[in-house]
């Protein structure tokens, strides 16, 4: 037969109140009671219902994710690392993938309300006034992901991507290169385009190469978008021997273009790509790359909504994790 | 002020049990009172809370999707295409990724059946007895996708792997070439890894060339695996001149392989993958593959299993999808 909370309550020696106290609000039993009862929902194997439980606690032990796009690896990563903090922390995983519409993703956070999820993570998008109101409005806690608000207090996690963008133009720059150009995400709706560009500036303007500041072109996040930026970029400066991509993407889209008008890569130009997607090590040829640790970013995400639904803050707001150089064979020494 | 049940049956001239009716078996009531129901309740925005409503009518109007690997970007593409079913039908989709772990999976059937999924997509793995169990166990329907049961009645969707395989193999051979290998799945734990491998015999016999039919290596599901099993292929049989990859991360893995030996493709070896990826128009050389109606497949998986949830059963219990033949660079005559 099928433990009850009453069992449980039993087993453990502990009020029924206790037993749900302990699953709703875990920090506000003493330790020794919250071990015992923890030991008798173990030994119980006790399974509450979801649907009873979420109308007695108000939890619905399920975490939404919104990402804007299921078909970039990036996500994948996320999604991976998310998904196994959840299964640490005794969470479902409901995953909305907006396409970066907005109607979309405005009607996902009534979803997720109408399924009485206990927070969600908002991924990798700009967090507009709607978005806000929105989730504000649903009493739905959220963290952000590889995005952050300024205008907000809201917990947020993500690379320090002007550092990052930094670190990789400063490698170019030290293996010889002096003509550089951009593919880069576009300001006005992009939450990493302008630090990214930031880092750009400052990496060859210290270093007495302001000249190409003005050397950027723009794309959406696929590779064709990258592809075709990368025409225009060598149309305007036929000269460039490197280029920075703020995407893996956006690299193997510049090296597929450059291949299609026999430029060699990292033969006559050097192209670092962003993200170490699972991809980076098996394109032609293997991608240099700034590395961001995606996976973790994806779990610590979890874990960061976690503290914030069980504590009711965070400790860090805006948190930042480590990126990292990867050199492999898209660039060279000029 | 928010809607409620009696106001939409107010509005539309019927009973409350005729709403709950329409939004639970609509097929059970005439579709003049149907339709007046659903323009009342789009009418009054009227939007039941989900726990009270899985209560009452016994559905979350959730769906669950399981899927072994959710890094491999074939399953991306089914998400997208059932994502998009999920909003056009009513149901919120909950994704949950194996890893191909038993344990695992065996635990997100747990999961579903406490969130009380209606129904559940099963994608790309073996239906090994134990899953069955569980899932008749816990009572939820579902549907296979890429993959199928000999040995149960379970509504199926996939293509028709032996004959993909068969015109993968025709077209080298049509190509000229007549030193063919292949790199496939394990026939112990795939579904699509025995009639692939068929096709591939039959395609060779059937044109005299049965001499290749043990040119067969065996990988996992990751490039790096590709390249790994490539390695061993073409160390056994140096003068293969094309290679049948069951899987475009094979074909790429296979690629890169020969890249690092300095083997050209196509100009020394032509090699044709499987699934058509996002991926595969950006690879160096862009890959001639077997594409399989990705999108579609996982669209046509939510629409399968919301019949057989809405009817009890359904009209085609294996169906099968086309796959199409795209020629890009990674072929060419022999």
């Amino acid at each position: 037969m099928k433990a009850t909370i009453r069992d449980v309550a039993r087993l453990a020696g502990v009020s029924i109140s206790t037993v749900s106290r302990v699953m709703n609000a875990p920090e506000t039993v003493v330790a020794s009671k919250r071990d015992r009862v923890l030991e008798a929902i173990r030994q119980l194997q006790y399974q509450p219902n979801a649907f009873a439980r979420g109308l007695i606690y108000k939890k619905s032990f399920t975490l939404g994710l919104l990402i804007p796009d299921i078909e970039n690896l990036y996500y994948a990563g996320i999604i991976r690392g998310m998904q196994d903090a959840c299964i640490k922390l005794g969470y479902s995983l409901m995953i909305c993938n907006t396409d970066r519409d907005k109607e979309r993703l405005l009607s996902y956070i009534d979803t997720f309300r109408e399924k009485q999820v206990d927070g969600i993570v908002f991924a990798s998008d700009k967090l507009h006034p709607e978005y806000y109101e929105k989730l504000v409005g649903c009493r739905i806690p959220f963290v952000m992901l590889s995005s952050h608000s300024d205008e907000y207090e809201i917990p947020s996690i993500e690379v320090d991507d002007e550092a990052a963008a930094y670190d990789a133009v400063k490698f170019l720059i030290e293996l010889g290169h002096r003509e550089i150009g951009m593919i880069g995400f576009g300001h006005s709706d992009s939450i990493s385009g302008p630090p990214r560009y930031d880092g750009f500036v400052k990496a060859v303007t210290e270093s007495g190469l302001g000249h190409n500041v003005n050397r950027v072109k723009y794309a959406n996040h696929r590779f064709e978008d990258g592809y075709q930026a990368a025409h225009e970029l060598f149309t305007d400066h036929p000269g460039l021997t490197a280029v920075f991509c703020v995407a893996d993407e956006f690299a193997m889209g510049t090296i597929s273009y450059l291949k299609d008008r026999n430029v060699l890569v990292p033969g006559q130009v050097s192209v670092i790509g962003f993200d170490n997607l699972r991809m980076a090590s098996m394109f032609i040829p293997k991608l240099t790359t700034i590395a961001q640790p995606i996976y973790q970013l994806g779990y610590r995400a979890a874990e960061k909504l976690h503290e914030l639904l069980s504590t009711g803050s965070v400790e860090v707001l805006r948190e930042k994790m480590q990126h990292k150089l990867i050199v492999r064979e898209s660039s060279r020494e000029k």
